[in-house]
């Protein structure tokens, strides 16, 4: 089962606003409903919005009427516009849109229906590579864990967070299937509780022990000693090895550096930006009020309310012990560790 | 109107579990229900929880059928345990049941009818003074407030904390009443959420700016420079300056060092537990995980996912500013400032 896969000329999805309550699915017809889908998060987590996104280009190129690779290339483009500007942050989105772009616009395939087959076997290949990335960097990341460990986890981070598997809830993942004893802590992370309703939904699965925290008790357990290692994910790395993550992920790094304890993100090369010097460049997303005021429809307050919703924050790459990457681990100095394992 | 009150023999509150949504009032007829209703949180807030327990006390005196002296001060004694042991962090609890118990024990008062009386006047004195208390605070502390500062606040500490004016929301108030223009941060404070459900409500009415926030996203502002002032109350304050206080306070404590900026406790000398030579030794709560799970009656998640939910936790001395009482701000080091402002 995948987060989001091609199935009959549909995009199809699980719907993640309804985990943990049922396991949905959406099948979505066109490009503009992959979008909107990326946009409203039906599905979210940088890895699953890449794929998602070449998905949805692989989807405008099978149902675009063109008969001419021009127009085809014309009604592309408007898609990959489209679909790059679904969200800002991660910047695996427009990674693998360019990825599928580059293919297009190299003018190697000249007949639309050649390009059509090449863009969906493209996205199909973005999207098992997804996985195999993933239990590597599981593998990669399960050294830094050690049997009876307990994990803090931001967000999530898991198989939805991804096609499957996942980055750091897939090092944790590994990690419990090498018969590590582990217990992880998973922040709520609000204001859309990812790490209460997807991450723990994939633990109890999994069974891997675990407790749903308020995002305000993290530091009360790092500041008694009962956390040993922090593990997030990431939407962005700049070339210094700043990166931006879910909101509240700088405030781990800064507890988790004030307490002494070993604080890594697990992200795949194409989540790198080389292009950016420091996180300091990277677009911060705020999404509506009402996601805070009255999440999932629940009114916490009235409607009139103020409040603010920024959705990621930059966590400085002095806050770091690592990136967990899938061709090793990179420390600092990130500017040196990281275009090594990019380029390799 | 006040937060509690005595009408008619009975102490009347405030149900805050129905804030923002309606203020509704509850009689309450025994002591024991005044402590089920500090323990269920219908009434929270250190300064609050003891002028209810002033009040449980001076309820059981009235409600006691006690002929003798004895007799009732056998009833008082059963009572006082009950009240105390209603929540064990705060300190106000203790020390105002202690207060009340004092006067009682000394053997200076014979007659019962004249023990039911003086125990409601030293209740109806610890009320009234929890008031100018909190005004003179409040004086004290604008101080700190610069014209167009962006506060950041923790849970609540406003009028509903206390008896009426409130201590750190108590400081905003009077910044505001002397016309300083200022914009406060609330943290909405999970899980309970009392600075998006209280807080919010009573800057509504004051017609203070503010925002809500995720509690993620604090260090996200502190790091972009938007916040020039952290203010938060205390639960019980050690003699070394150490203080517990609602989950997530040590958090913004940490962060605001981090990135330097001034972080004050507001806090009445009844707060401060001389006895306690630091904050290793206050008693945490750890309340029902479905505080979290299902707040307000609101499945997050399933009710049988695993959670953790300690109501409050400790910052260490090292990262505050000072500590603002009614008889000036106590500043580092404390074990020198404290006991004489206890003390005066």
């Amino acid at each position: 089962m995948r987060t989001v896969e091609w199935i009959e000329n549909c995009v199809r999805m699980i719907d993640q606003r309804r985990i943990p309550w049922e396991l949905a699915f959406v099948d979505l017809p066109t490009y503009q409903a992959v979008a909107e889908s990326i946009t409203n998060m039906t599905v979210r987590g940088a890895p699953a919005i890449g794929a998602s996104a070449a998905f949805g280009l692989a989807l405008a190129a099978h149902t675009s009427t063109a008969a001419t690779i021009d127009a085809l290339l014309s009604d592309l483009r408007e898609a990959a516009r489209v679909l790059k500007a679904s969200r800002p942050t991660a910047v695996n989105l427009a990674w693998a849109v360019d990825k599928l772009m580059a293919i297009a616009e190299n003018g190697t395939i000249t007949h639309p229906d050649e390009l059509r087959a090449r863009l969906l076997t493209e996205a199909q290949y973005i999207a098992d590579n997804d996985v195999a990335i993933n239990r590597r960097m599981g593998a990669i990341g399960a050294e830094l864990v050690r049997d009876g460990d307990t994990i803090l986890h931001h967000c999530n981070t898991g198989a939805l967070a991804t096609v499957d598997f996942g980055t750091a809830l897939g090092v944790i993942r590994a990690a419990h299937e090498q018969g590590k004893r582990i217990h992880v802590l998973l922040d709520e992370t609000r204001p859309r509780l990812q790490g209460a309703r997807l991450s723990a939904w994939e633990l109890e699965q999994l069974g891997v022990s675990y407790d749903i925290l308020p995002d305000t008790a993290a530091g009360f357990y790092m500041q008694r000693g009962e956390i040993q290692l922090c593990l997030v994910g990431a939407d962005r790395v700049a070339a210094n090895g700043d990166f931006a993550n879910k909101i509240g992920t700088y405030q781990v790094g800064v507890l988790a550096k004030e307490n002494g304890i070993p604080f890594y993100t697990v992200a795949p090369t194409s989540t790198v930006d080389l292009a950016l010097t420091s996180g300091a460049q990277i677009p911060i997303e705020e999404r509506d009020k009402r996601e805070v005021l009255q999440p999932y429809g629940f009114a916490l307050v009235p409607e009139h309310y103020h409040a603010r919703n920024p959705a990621f924050d930059v966590t400085p790459n002095r806050y770091l012990s690592g990136i967990v990457t899938e061709h090793g681990i990179a420390r600092a100095p990130f500017t040196e560790s990281l275009p090594r394992l990019v380029n390799r």
